[in-house]
């Protein structure tokens, strides 16, 4: 007797894990260069050396108990002053350092927003296809519905969709560029498209905030792809950030939640982003970290190695014969299977050795998400896999 | 429009951070070093050196790209396995490291356990007073109900009172020894009588899991003093443990969960445990910090100080004629308020500027909470103010 729910999250492996176990078992029989796992969203380039320099400085000048103290519940102050001033410098928007919250990472700062803006049992949170399917667990944690939104033929937003979507019920609309699992990038067109319709429907029946889940932000990789600050397109905006990505650093549980000064409600959204992490039992973030960050918030690992990995493998891909998403972002390249079914793609790509994860479970069947996060060798090694496969097909190869 | 009860616990202050604003804003008036300051439960000596040799190490030996990774979602396996190995070393119980989990701190452990055995709304959680407030919100939050159970003369549980409270909805027994707000360390005879009822309860009717909650259970002071391991004494066992009082790391977020190998249906309650901490957003604990708890496992700070700061404080205010509890263990003192209403004793002990935290949120409303685990100076300083205010009321001074 047990809650069944969390019992069921807590049994069943996620897809991606499933392939992770069978990358290790495959690996200990053919040995682990010969298996071309692209599963797993995991930073292959090493944090900044300012990280390690900033942990260094700090052990040394910091006492202990102050150092790894509690910091009150939102986080150091001069963190979050520091992290508003550089959205001011970086992004140009004059965020308010009280209305920043510091959280254990991108999964706690979605639970805590969705927990927050969750008025009713049954609200509903909009997310648009291809999605990061944490997102159901997350929203449905919450008591909310998730909705989900076709995207159009370049997987931007359908903001027709939008529009239809839109009831009194809708709390938020829940974004993710540069996105995960297709690596595009909202455009600022979309985006202020967005923002038209978001405030036009805020404005007569109630507020729709968009929540902006952008731990990819800094990942791009062409001089021409700009990420737009959602909160300079859109007032009723809470960013849900996290250094993860940018910083290589997924183990320390390290971000935070920004409610837009210019959002309607934003000290009582604050309350309940306050009071939310309490009752999930978030206390601080990690002290340590929220020093850490603050001193290297902009900054990021070495990116020419993703950029190589991406241009390697689109443009192999691309020359076997591959219909491919063009990836700004991220370090994810989405590619459309020849046979429309993502999981028996995928099955016949592991004869080959190739581990990619279809796009089911991210809401796009015909697709599958390639991780190119990983060693170089490791794509120079695997796209003769990938021709023989598209072979299989009747491609190029 | 938001959530409302996430709004209320976000926007209210406790009781105790209240006090904490107060003693700022007193401090800048009079001087901090004249305002005596007992509200904060904040480790006040540093962290054993071995906390810091530990992270240097980690940096110079261990790939950036795996020790800031994500570990699994349990926690790092041979995290997990250094920790269970010491549990026969220290405690002299086989524990299996698949049924730890890894959390961030003691809050969370308490809201992944109550989260993962509540199986339907209304399910009720017993706890006895004294008891820490912040348990009613991760209960509440839960979904299910806490009902408070009284204590005995010396503050022990009341097993009668047990007892009579069990019935099929009840889930759990929370306990916390040494306990926070009184110090007290549960007798072995205590936790057997307690097991013998839960048994008892458990295999007629359905299983009560005693979930201990022992952020202090390094913190006793006297060689007599033995702290009991629940699970050599009750096999529905879960401890909650966090490492921030034992390490002073209270700001890093670090603890665990450990579900006994003998419980009922104990693989179950993992699971659970499992898909509750996923579904309220945690992914895994702090990973360098992971490592270094693994290693500091069972470490503390120089105790010698609380200890020192105990005896001064409790002589001293059994000098003035003041009625304590003798506090075996954790860093608080409870001292039992003349006038029986510790709120009222609270807003007379601020014109000495004593600043003590009520009993009333505690479910202990003739007591005050007074946390030693300060500078001893403070305790110097303070205890001719306490000699004044018990005056007042007519003890020796």
């Amino acid at each position: 007797m047990v809650n069944e729910k969390a019992y069921a999250l807590g049994s069943k492996r996620s897809a991606i894990r499933e392939l992770f176990e069978y990358a290790k078992k495959r690996g200990a029989e053919i040995g682990a260069e010969n298996v071309f796992d692209f599963s797993i969203g995991n930073p292959s380039i090493p944090a900044p050396a300012r990280v390690h320099a900033e942990i260094e400085r700090l052990m040394q000048e910091m006492p202990s108990v102050e150092l790894h103290g509690y910091t009150s519940a939102q986080g150091d102050k001069s963190v979050r002053e520091t992290i508003a001033d550089n959205m001011l410098s970086r992004f140009g928007f004059a965020m308010d350092a009280d209305l920043l919250y510091m959280t254990c990472g991108a999964a706690a700062s979605l639970t805590i927003t969705l927990n927050a803006l969750t008025a009713e049992q049954g609200d509903e949170f909009l997310v648009f296809a291809p999605f990061f399917p944490e997102y159901r667990v997350f929203v449905e944690g919450a008591g909310a519905k998730l909705v989900v939104l076709p995207a159009d033929e370049n997987l931007q937003p359908d903001l027709e969709a939008l529009k239809k979507a839109l009831n009194p019920k809708v709390r938020g609309v829940i974004i993710n560029s540069p996105n995960n699992p297709s690596g595009v990038v909202y455009t600022k067109e979309k985006l202020e498209g967005m923002a038209a319709i978001l405030r036009a429907h805020s404005e007569t029946y109630s507020t729709v905030y968009l929540i902006s889940d952008e731990p990819y932000r800094e990942l791009v990789y062409d001089e021409s792809t700009a990420v737009t600050f959602p909160m300079n397109v859109y007032e009723n905006t809470l960013i849900c950030y996290s250094y993860s990505k940018a910083l290589s650093l997924p183990g320390e549980r390290i971000g935070y939640i920004a409610v837009s000064p210019k959002a309607a409600d934003a000290k009582s959204v604050y309350a309940a982003v306050c009071g939310a992490g309490r009752m999930l039992g978030f206390v601080c973030a990690p002290a340590l970290f929220q020093r850490v960050v603050a001193a290297c918030d902009g900054l990021t690992g070495e990116l020419s190695v993703y950029r190589k990995n991406r241009d390697l493998l689109y443009k192999g891909l691309t020359d076997c014969g591959f219909e491919c998403i063009y990836p700004d972002g991220a370090f994810y390249l989405f590619m459309k299977t020849p046979e429309g079914d993502a999981n028996a793609f995928c099955e016949r790509a592991k004869k080959y050795e190739l581990l990619l994860v279809s796009g089911e479970s991210f809401g796009a069947p015909e697709y599958v998400r390639i991780a190119y996060c990983v060693a170089t060798e490791r794509i120079e090694k695997a796209l003769p896999a990938f021709a023989l496969l598209a072979k299989e097909y009747g491609l190029r190869g």
